[in-house]
Formats: structure tokens, C-alpha cells, sequence
């Protein structure tokens, strides 16, 4: 990685767009091959939900509907500096959507694997954006294997894999630090399939920390759909009880069997002192008409922490905790109109 | 309206989420009343089109996937610190999202009426944020026509004829003036329909130039469709020789034979030394692609405004033209979906 000077609130440039207010701290090697679209700089608002106060992350308002943006613009820039002229990626969806938003505005070839049951609006986005998509029938492990051999021969700008990724991520954590007034959350609700947003949070938050300029960390609350929940298992010690299959879940942007960083992921909630929660098909259908009841359309991954963030609030005396919606309900307006309460 | 003074930038408070920086010239009485999302400082970005350099003002960004909730949040702010516990809209949809969004924030009761045909993905938004929604048979008139019997009795959130609407949707002005560093753009293309977007523009604009902010009036560019292009039609004289009925266009937010306010479109136009441009269906096909393949997806309404400003852009020798992107294109997957070149 470029070498980036220590976090400093000094360093911000509050007159770039966006996350780019932190370019000083993005390891990218000069400004000549940004590729952005001013993203980033999300609302931070004040919410309520169960009769607690609390803090909604707006990441869904990114260009391409979900917070996959920050990963994506920091990566196809690095990307491009290289000078590759091509790559691949394979996704649930939303970070296909972001890699290939960004190689089109970089011109950079894409190609992109997802599995076939991917959401049609999903689909459409990424043809539109000029990637080739490819369909892989299975399990989202089975589109991880397909990539796996394309990789060989293409750069693979995997968001699980690639560390630039990750630091785009890490922004988020410095936007709501920001945000509070240079104070850390008690409590940061994630939602966690590869733990993207949660590992970039926790270098993100690490940096702040490291730097004085926040106190303590947040703890991580990483939330998992009941039905396709290994890491949560694991981190309650379950791993080798339960090795029943995943089961379908409305999160599809979570259900990941096999995440490629679990074990970091585990030590980073550790280390925060956070926890793991999960939550039943019932309780995400019922967050995200909460949501919408308050004027916020997420989708049902995003729908995944806001139920989450009604547990943690239910059994915590945390004051200060921050969920994050991380993709638009416009992503997957088809399964909106599948859910009972619309017929 | 609440009195509210002359524009200066020394009243802008940029530590404001969004538009809400621009808050001392929203005509509100006071902050207790708000309904915000922190919306709006919506990116500007450069671009490039057809060899020519131009600039995009991403406001498909907003919480409900278009520049609509500027007037909302404005409106349904006003409504709130009225008292007003009910109201009524009818909207093409994107209108109707936006009232049902900060309606359910504010927890005010809502009624929607939109045409029979409009976007699924539209419909789903408005009924999950709770607001009773009527479909209508017929043209976006008929809607018109039905909702003005249930304004006798209920106050009427209309983005037509509420002037709160344009007090919000002015911000426009205001945020691509400031971000063009205090600077008018030479002109301003844009989407029309019932004008809510020209006309908000045009009381902002009329506001910097008063002020002395800026030194002259960016000529505003208004696109129709030429399927439904009522204005176009009466500001090239033509309006009597040519009678015939709307014909069907993917644009529909723009799909108005008889705008509300067309007479004052018409002579915002003219003052600004602007012009109406028409665009066929193939050009706004043609131009949502070419979004798409720079990483933006649109609605088709907002790819109707990117065809125009190719047009523009074709023929004149200004040098700094700004586009607004209306509506995100994940309002309309169906469509995109349906597009001749994703079969």
C-alpha cells in the first residue's frame, strides 16, 4: 500500500466531495486517476426504534445504491494508476454493481460473476454499466469457485479479497466519528456476509484510536440472518454443533456460507468487545416496513441491521449506538412487492 | 410565506446536513418542526459528452431516488409546523415517493393518486412507506382531475401547486451555483414536466442574481419528450397546429399534456433566454446507455434531460452547462430491464 501520514482532523479536506474529504489518508499515489463520482459523506441522522434513540449510517444514498461504493471508488482508482485495463470480480450483487459502475467511469473492462438468483434490478444494473455478467448457478460459494480460475489470467478486484477495498470502507468510520463531533459510537450495528464494511470500519476506527482522536472503540454488533449465520456460530462456539446448510434468506447480500476473511472478522469483533447477533426472516421483514414507516427504503440485507439494532438495543445500556443501512430498497423493489403486507 | 432574508452566503451554514445549509433561506418559522433526512449538497461532477465538457448534478441521490424531495422536505416541514395531521397528493410517482417518505417520517397521514401505469418500483416505495394508494385509469390528467375533489376536504401536499414545493426545489440553484464556486453556469438543462424542478430553479437563481451572488441568469434549457411536449410545443408557436394527443414515452415523470403551471414555464424560459429542446425515444435510450456506461444509472425521465443535453451541447458554444439527473435508474428496473439491448 501507498503510504498514508497518521490520521489527523487537520488533514481533511472538507471542501472535496464526499469521502474524498480524506483523500490524505487513502493510499492512492496521486489525484490524477481518481475515479469518483463525489460519493460518500452520507447522512448521519437521529432516529428512534423501540423507544431508544439511536443513529442511522445512510450508506444506501451511494451512487450505486449501496455502500460498495466506498470499497469501489478507492480500488478502481488504485486500479487504474496500475494501469490495468481489465478485471474481474465475483459478488452477491451490490459489489458487482459498484466495481462495475466505477470501471465504467474508469473505461476499464469488467466481467462479473454472480449467482443466478441474483435480483433482477441487481442484474440490470450491472449489464447496463457495460460489465460482462455471468450467471453461476449455486450457491454464492459456487460463484466464488468460478471466479477463482478467471482470477488466474485477470486482476481480480475482489472486495473481499483486495486490501484498497477496504480502505475505501474505512471511511465510513471516519464520517460518523466526524459526524458525532470526533466522538466514537458505544456500539456500531453492521451487517457482516465478507465482512467488508465491518473490517474497513475496524481499520478505520483503529486509525482514529491510534491517532487520539477518538477514545475507545465502539464495539462491533455484526449481524447475520438466522439462516445463514457462520460466523455468528462460531463466534458462540457453535461451529462444530450446527453444520446444517444455509438456508434462503431475504439478505442475500449476507448469506455467505464460507466468508473469505472469518477469522479477522471474528478477531475484530473480539477485539472491540462487541458482539454477534442474529435474526429470523420475520424480524427483518418486520425492520424494514419499520424503516419504510419512517421514510427510509432499504433493502432487505440493510433490513438485516436495523433488526439487529432493535436487539441490541433491547438488552444494551449503550447510549450512543450507530446502525448502518448499507443498500437501497429500490436494489430489490421486486422482493418488496413479493412481501405479503403489499398484496 | 415566512419572511426570509436576501441571500448572502455569510448565512449559510455548511456544518448543516445537505440543503439545510441553505436553512435561513427556507421560509420555515422555526427548527423544531423539521422533516429531514439530512437530503441534498447532492454531488457536481464533471463530465464529458459528445467531445464537449460538461457538468452533472447528481440529484437522483436523494433519500427516495430523486430531486423530489427537495420540495418535500420543504413542504411536508411547513405542513408539520402548521399542525396539518392528513393530506393528499397525486403524483406520475416520484412526487407521490417523496410525499410518502417525509410524510411517514413526520407521521403525518398521506394519500397518494397516481396513474394506473406507473412504475412498479414506484409503487412499491410509496405503499411500504405506509401511504394509501390509489391507482388511477387513464392519463397522469385523469389522476390530476380525481385528486381535486379529495383536496376540498384535505389539505392538498401538491408539488405542482404548493409554493413550499419551489421553496425546496430552489436549493438546486443554490447548490450548483456554490459549487461552482459562486458562478452561474450559462445554462441550466433540465427535465420538464409540471416544471416543479425549472421553476424551483428559477426562484433560486432569481435570488443569487438579486443578491448579487452571481452576475447573470444561466439560460435554462427545458427538455420534453417529444412524445408529450406540450411547452416545447407553445413556445415554438406551434401549439394550434398540432392537436394530437400524447403518445406513450418511457420518460414518464415528464409525460404531462397540461402542466399546471405551464404559462409561468414558458416565461421563466424567456427571461432566462433559454430554449425548449424536444428528444425522440431513441436519443433518451440512447443516452440512458451512455450513462450507464459512465458508471450513472438513471431514470428514463433524467436520461430524457442527458439527450437533451447533447443536443444542447451539439449546437451552442457555451462553455459551462450544467444537466440535472433526476431520478435514479433502480426506479425503474422494470424498464431498464426491458431495453432492447438487455435481451
Amino acid at each position: 500500500l501507498v503510504d498514508t501520514p497518521r490520521f489527523h482532523p487537520d488533514n481533511i479536506a472538507p471542501a472535496r466531495p464526499g469521502l474524498w474529504r480524506y483523500r490524505a489518508f487513502l493510499p492512492l499515489a496521486d489525484d490524477a486517476h481518481l475515479v469518483s463520482m463525489g460519493e460518500g459523506w452520507t447522512p448521519l441522522i437521529a432516529s428512534e426504534l423501540a423507544g431508544r434513540r439511536c443513529w442511522l449510517k445512510l450508506d444506501h444514498l451511494f451512487p450505486t445504491g449501496s455502500y460498495k461504493d466506498r470499497g469501489a471508488t478507492a480500488l478502481i482508482s488504485r486500479v487504474r494508476e496500475l494501469g490495468i485495463r481489465r478485471v474481474v470480480e465475483d459478488s452477491s450483487g451490490n459489489a458487482g454493481s459498484a466495481i462495475a459502475a466505477y470501471c465504467a467511469l474508469a473505461g476499464i473492462r469488467c466481467r462479473v460473476l454472480v449467482p443466478a438468483h441474483t435480483s433482477p434490478a441487481k442484474l440490470a444494473q450491472i449489464r447496463l454499466y457495460g460489465a460482462d455478467l455471468q450467471l453461476v448457478p449455486g450457491s454464492r460459494e459456487a460463484t466464488a469457485q468460478a471466479v477463482l480460475a478467471e482470477a488466474q489470467s485477470t486482476y481480480y478486484a475482489s472486495h473481499s479479497w483486495n486490501p484498497l477495498f477496504l480502505q475505501g470502507t474505512k471511511t465510513v468510520a471516519y464520517e460518523v466519528c466526524e459526524q458525532l463531533g470526533w466522538r466514537a459510537p458505544d456500539a456500531l450495528v453492521l451487517p457482516v456476509g465478507n465482512g467488508t464494511l465491518l473490517l474497513g470500519a475496524a481499520i478505520g476506527l483503529g486509525e482514529l484510536l491510534e491517532a487520539g482522536v477518538i477514545a475507545h472503540l465502539p464495539r462491533l454488533v455484526a449481524v447475520q440472518a438466522a439462516a445463514c449465520a457462520p460466523l455468528a456460530r462460531r463466534f458462540a462456539g457453535q461451529a462444530e454443533e450446527n453444520d446444517a446448510a444455509p438456508e434462503p434468506t431475504l439478505a442475500e447480500g449476507i448469506a455467505i456460507a464460507e466468508p473469505v476473511r472469518g477469522g479477522q472478522i471474528l478477531e475484530a469483533v473480539r477485539r472491540s468487545g462487541g458482539t454477534f447477533l442474529t435474526v429470523a426472516e420475520d424480524e427483518l421483514k418486520q425492520a424494514l416496513h419499520t424503516a419504510a414507516r419512517r421514510g427510509l427504503l432499504v433493502e432487505p440485507t440493510a433490513a438485516a441491521a436495523l433488526a439487529g439494532l432493535r436487539q441490541y438495543l433491547a438488552t444494551s445500556d449503550d447510549t450512543c449506538v450507530v446502525a448502518v443501512v448499507t443498500g437501497h430498497g429500490l436494489k430489490a423493489a421486486d422482493k418488496l412487492l413479493d412481501l405479503e403486507e403489499l398484496r
